[in-house]
C-alpha cells in the first residue's frame, strides 16, 4: 500500500516537510516491548543534519507518542509517534519551478497542482524521520534477541571505506561502533577524506552521493519466502522507498554477474554443529530465505539534488523554460544521514519477517 | 503475500519443478482483453532452454487456460493458466545434499524436510514459466496502449553489449527487435563473444552470470507513489522474486553514487509542448513516480549455481560434510533465458500501476 | 490488516480512550477534494454524547489535521487527523475486573496485562470518533457525485421506527433529514418512545440496544466483485469492526430465509431507459455487485455493556470471582450515537470501491 | 483482494461453471500437514447435489492436487487443487436474459458482455466446491489441535431445528454427528419437515431458503484484533462471499438488539481454573477477540433464485422487457448444501487467525 508497509507488522507514514507534523503508525507490535525514548532521540539525532556538511535546518525532533504505549511498554495496539515540524521557512522555496532531480515535476503530473510543494512536501527526506522513530521502537527488541543491524558509508564521493569484517564476532563489534558514530565509517582516514570531498562539493555549489553497506547479524535461518516475499524482495521494496536510493544489491550483487559459479556458490561446512558457508557471496540469503549467515546489502545513494549551481529546468505552471539555482538550506550530501534510515527500514522488515514466522509474540518472548 | 503479488492486478503462482504442473492465476484483469495463445507460446519459447548453451531438459510448455477467458478474450474473472510438467527426471537429483548456491539448505531450515526437493521444487526456475505466461496476457494490451518493454543482456561473462539508444524512437525499434531474438543483444558481435564465453564455461564444468538491462517506453507520467509504492519499490520487489537476481538499479543506479548533483540531476526542457529531461540518469522515475521518460533498470543475474565442478557442501539429513558435483541437465548460463521473465514481471507491475491509477478498465479501454 | 482497512483508499486508526489522542490516517485520497472542517465538527457532534440519554463525558473533539491538506483541499498524500483526549477520568475505572460484555477479559488473553485498560483502551468506542472524522472527509465528495448515505434507528429497545421509503426520491430526502438529526428516526413519535425507553433503562441501572438501518443512494451499477470483495463482504467487514455490532444483513436479510424464490427474486424492468428492480429484497446487490438500486443494510447493536446493576465477573489478575457494578459515565444506549459511525464506515467502503473501479481520481473528477 | 482472501494463510479461487475447471490455491500452509484425499472427497460429496431435493446436475468432483503436496503431506509451498467441470450443458441456459435473483444483470454492468455467462460463470455456486476442497485441507489439522467446526440448518422454509447444546461436551458430539450427515439437522423430525417443504416448493416451481447456524469449539482465547481484523469482521467477510448469504449474526445477533445489558452481558466465572462465561450471548467473541467459549454464528441463506415459475425481467442485450421461467437443472433449496461451504470458509478464517497469532507452524506443530 501507498504509505503502509508490512504484513504482520506494518508501518504507516504521513506528513509533509512544511506541514504541522510528520509521523508514523506501527501496527502489529507485540505487547510488552520496552519503549526507550532516549534511544529514539539518539536515532533521530543521527539522522538530523549537523555541522558544516549538512543543511543548517535545525529540527529539535521533539517527538510524541500518542498511542500504543502504556507505562513505558508497547500495549500491542497501534503506536502512533508524531514529530512536529518546527523550523520551516517556506519562503525559501520557489514552488512553481520544477527543481531538477527532485519530484516537483512528477508530483505535478500526479497531483495536478494540489500537492503541498513547500520543501518537497510529502516527498521530502524530512518524512524519513518518522521511519527512524518507528525503527527505534524495534531495534532494541531485535538486539535483545541477538539481532543487530549496522550500516557504514562504504563509498562516498568515489572514496572507499574499509570493508566489513567477514567473521561474525568482529562484524558484530563493528556494528556496535557504527551505531554510535554520527559519520559511520570503518576507516577513520577514509571518513576524513569523505568529509573533505563533501566540503569541496559544497564550496563548488555541488553535491555528492555514495553507497551504504548494511549488515544484519543474528537472524535465524528460514526467514522469508521463495517468491514474492523473498527477503531480497521485501528489503528492496522498503529500501527503494527511501528517497535518493537508486540501486540495491545483496551479497556481492552486481559483482556476482562477473563471477563464475564455482566462485559465486558459497560452499557449506559444519562448524560447531551449525551449518555455515565459507564465503558469503550471496549475502546470507538463498532462494529468498535467510541462511543464518549475516545478511549483507548495499544501497546506491544519488547526490543530493538541490545544489547552488544554475541548472536548466521548466516552470510547471507556465510550461516555460527557466534557469534555476537552489537557495535555502540544503545538504551537499545525505549519505551519512540516510544511514540510520536504512537501519530503521531494515529493522521494520526483519521484525515483520520474524512476526510472520513465529507469531505476534513468539519472536520476542522473554 | 508469499506467492501473490500486485494490488489492483495480482498474480498468484504455484507449482514445483517435478510436480504435475506449475501455473499462475491473474486477478483484476480488465474484461475484453484479447488473449493471444500464439504469443504466449512465443514467450514461453524464449524462456525455454535451447541448444548447447542451455540445459537439455525439454519442456513442450503446453499450457492450458482453465478459467477467465471466453471466446478469446478475458472475462474479468481470475485467469488460471496451467503448464504441465512433462520431462521430469527426478533420479538426476540427489536430494539430501545441499547444492551450493541453491536453496536446498535454506528450504530445509524453513520446511524441515517436508519440501519437495526434486529439482529445487517450488524454488526452481521452472516456475518462472508461469510468470512468463502471465506476462504474455498483459504485454499485448500494454503494446496496444503504446507501452513497450524490452530487455537485453547488457553484460554477460564480463562482456558488454552496446548500450540502449537514448532517443525514444530508436529505443522503441531496438525493443521491437529484442523481443524477437532468442539471445537478446544489441551488438551481434558481443552476442557471439558471450555465447563463446558460455560454451567455454560449460566445457570447464562452470557457469557464468550477467546483467540484464530493461527499458519501458510509453508510460504516462504520474504513475506510482512517493513512498512504499514507488515505481522502484514495486519493480524491485517483483524483480528480486526472480531466482538469481541479486541486484537491481534504476537509471544510472550505482554509478549515480559517484556522480555529482550537477551531473545526476536531469535538466528539464519543453519539447513539442511536452516536458522532457535532456538526460535520463534517474531512469524515468522521480520521487518514485514516472516522469514520462523511458523507465530504465538493470538486474544482476548471478551465475547458474549447478556446475559440474566438485564443490564442498553438507548432507542436510546427517549434517556431515560431503563433496558434490552437479549432474543432470543444467544451464551454464540463464541470463538470456531470464530476459523474458524480467519483461513479464515488468509487465505485471506496469499493468497494476495503470489499473490503480486509471481503474479496472480505464487504462485499456479501446 | 489489524487497524488498516481498504484497498485503493485505506484508513488506519489508532489511539486509546485515556491516551493523549486518537486519530486516523486516510491514504489513497484523490487530490483536490475540498476539506470542510465545519462538516467534520458537525459529524463529530452527532457522535458525541449529549443530554440525559448519553454518558456525561464531555469531549470537545477538537481535531487537528496534521498532514495531507493544503489550502483547504486534499493533496493526495496521506491525511492524518488527530483528536486529543481531554476529559479523561481514569480513576473511574477499575482495571483488574473484567467488566461483563466488555473486552477486558479477551484483551487480557491477547495482551497479557500490557494493554492500556483505562476506559477500555484501544477497544473503546471513543476510537470511533476517528472513523467519523475520516468519513467526514469523504462524505461531501460522494455527495457531490450524487451519492448519499443515511441511517436511522429502525428499532430501539424493541420499538420500531417507520421504514425507509421505497421510492428513491423520497428516500433521498429522508436521508437528507436524517443527516441533520441528533436522534435519527423517521417517525417522531417512535423516537419519543425510544428516548423514554432509554431513560427507563437508565433509571433501572440498565441499558438497551437496537437496529440501525442504512441506505446508500446513487451508487453506479457494477461496483464490487463476485467473491471476496463482494459489496456485502467489504461492508460487513467494516461494520463488524464497530464495537457493539453483532449482526449485519443486506436487503431483507434474515427475512429472506423465510421467503420463497418467487418473492425474494427482484423482478427487473426498464424505466426511462434504465434497468431497475420492482422490489429491492436484495438490497441493491446481486452476486456481490451493485445493481444501481439503493444499497440497504441493517446492523444489530447490542445494549451498552456498562450498567449500574451488579453483575458476576472475575478479577483477571487473581482469577477470583467478584461482583461488579459500573460506575463512571456511561451510555444507557449508543444506538443513536453509532449511527454516524455506520455512515462514516459506509463512506469509506464506497469511496474505496469507486477508487478501485474508476481509479485514483476517475470517480470524483469535477 | 478480489479472489484471494486471508493474511498469513490465504486462498485464491478461480473458475467458471462451464469452463474447463474450477480450483483453489492455498498459500501459507504449514509444511507437514497430512492431506487426506478421502476426506476431501467426503466434503465434496456433502456439497454435491443429491436426490430429489437438489439439482440433477451430476459432478464427479474428481479433483487433482497439482502442487504443494509431496508424499501425502503439505510442503509449505502453495497448494493448487483443480476440479474439472465434467457435466456441463450450456444449451440449458439463455444467456441474454437477466435471470431475476441472479448476478446476470450486475455482471453485465461490470463486465460489459465479456463475462462467461453460461451457468452463471464465475458467479456460480459451483465455484464453492473449490472452497470446500481448500477447507478440507485445513479441517483435519484443526481437529488434531482440538478445534472442531459444525453447522446445522437451524431454520429452513420457516421450520426450526433444535438449538445447539449449551454445554461444550454435548456440542462437540453434535458437531461430530452433523459432520457426517448429508442433511445436517439436530432434530430428525424437523429435518423430515424441511425436506417435505423443499419438495413442496419444487412441485410448485418455487424455492426456499433458510438459516445455517455454526459452532466452532476449542479455539484458544485471544485470537483476532480489536478493529478491522475482529473475528466477526473476518468471518463475515468470508461468509458474505458465499453466494446467497444475505445476513450474518454472532451469538444472539439481532436478538441482542432487543435485550437489556443485564441480560446480554455474559457473566464471567472461574471453572476448573479457567475463566468461562455462564451464558454465551456474544458468541464467544468480545471486542472482536475470542474468549475461549464456542464461537457461534448464523448465516441467512436466501431461496435459490432459479425457479420454474414465470418471472418478469429484461433482455440485457436489447434492454427490452421479457418473461422468463427457469429451465435446466436447479436446486429448490441450497441451504443443506451450503452447510459444508460455511464450515470450509470458517476453517480458512480460523487457520489464518491461528497462523497470524502463533506463526507459520506454531499453531499446528505436533
Amino acid at each position: 500500500m501507498k504509505n503502509t508497509f508490512g504484513t504482520a507488522l506494518s508501518v504507516t507514514i504521513f506528513g509533509e516537510s512544511h506541514g504541522p507534523a510528520i509521523g508514523a503508525v506501527l501496527d502489529g507490535l507485540a505487547p510488552g516491548l520496552v519503549v526507550d525514548e532516549d534511544f529514539i532521540r539518539h536515532q533521530l539525532a543521527l539522522r538530523r543534519p549537523s555541522g558544516l556538511i549538512s543543511t543548517t535546518r535545525r529540527e529539535a525532533d521533539e517527538f510524541r507518542i500518542v498511542s500504543g504505549v502504556y507505562e513505558g511498554r508497547t500495549t500491542g495496539s497501534p503506536l502512533c509517534i508524531l514529530i512536529p515540524n518546527a523550523d520551516t521557512k517556506s519562503g525559501d522555496y520557489t514552488t512553481n519551478i520544477a527543481r531538477p532531480g527532485h519530484a516537483d515535476y512528477t508530483a505535478e503530473c500526479k497531483y495536478h497542482g494540489y500537492q503541498d510543494a513547500r520543501g518537497g512536501g510529502h516527498f521530502s527526506g524530512r518524512v524519513t524521520a518518522a521511519l527512524v522513530a518507528a525503527g527505534a521502537i524495534l531495534l532494541p527488541a531485535l538486539r535483545q534477541k541477538g539481532i543487530t543491524i549496522g550500516t557504514h558509508a562504504s563509498r562516498l564521493a568515489g572514496i572507499d571505506d574499509a570493508p566489513f569484517a567477514s567473521d561474525e564476532a568482529t562484524l558484530t563489534s563493528q556494528i556496535k561502533e557504527l551505531n554510535e558514530m554520527p559519520f559511520a565509517v570503518l576507516d577513520e582516514a577514509a571518513g576524513a577524506d569523505m568529509k573533505a570531498a563533501i566540503e569541496a562539493a559544497r564550496s563548488e555549489g555541488d553535491s555528492v552521493g555514495g553507497v551504504l553497506e548494511t549488515a544484519i547479524v543474528g537472524l535465524p535461518a528460514g526467514l522469508g519466502e521463495p517468491w514474492f516475499d523473498s527477503v531480497e524482495s521485501l528489503l528492496s521494496h522498503a529500501l527503494f522507498s527511501i528517497p535518493a536510493v537508486k540501486g540495491v544489491e545483496f551479497g556481492d550483487g552486481f559483482a556476482l554477474a562477473d563471477q563464475r559459479g564455482s566462485v559465486a556458490n558459497d560452499a557449506l561446512r559444519v562448524q560447531e554443529g551449525r551449518v555455515v558457508t565459507l564465503t558469503n557471496h550471496n549475502g546470507g540469503i538463498g532462494g529468498g530465505i535467510t541462511s543464518g549467515m549475516p545478511v549483507l546489502f548495499r544501497c546506491a545513494i544519488k547526490p543530493t539534488p538541490t545544489i547552488a549551481k544554475t541548472q536548466k529546468t521548466v516552470d510547471i505552471k507556465t510550461n516555460t523554460e527557466v534557469d534555476y539555482a537552489g537557495r535555502g538550506r540544503h545538504d551537499p550530501c545525505i549519505v551519512h544521514r540516510a544511514r540510520v534510515v536504512v537501519d530503521s527500514v531494515a529493522a521494520l522488515v526483519v521484525a515483520d519477517l520474524l512476526t510472520q514466522r513465529y507469531g505476534t509474540e513468539g519472536w520476542c518472548r522473554e
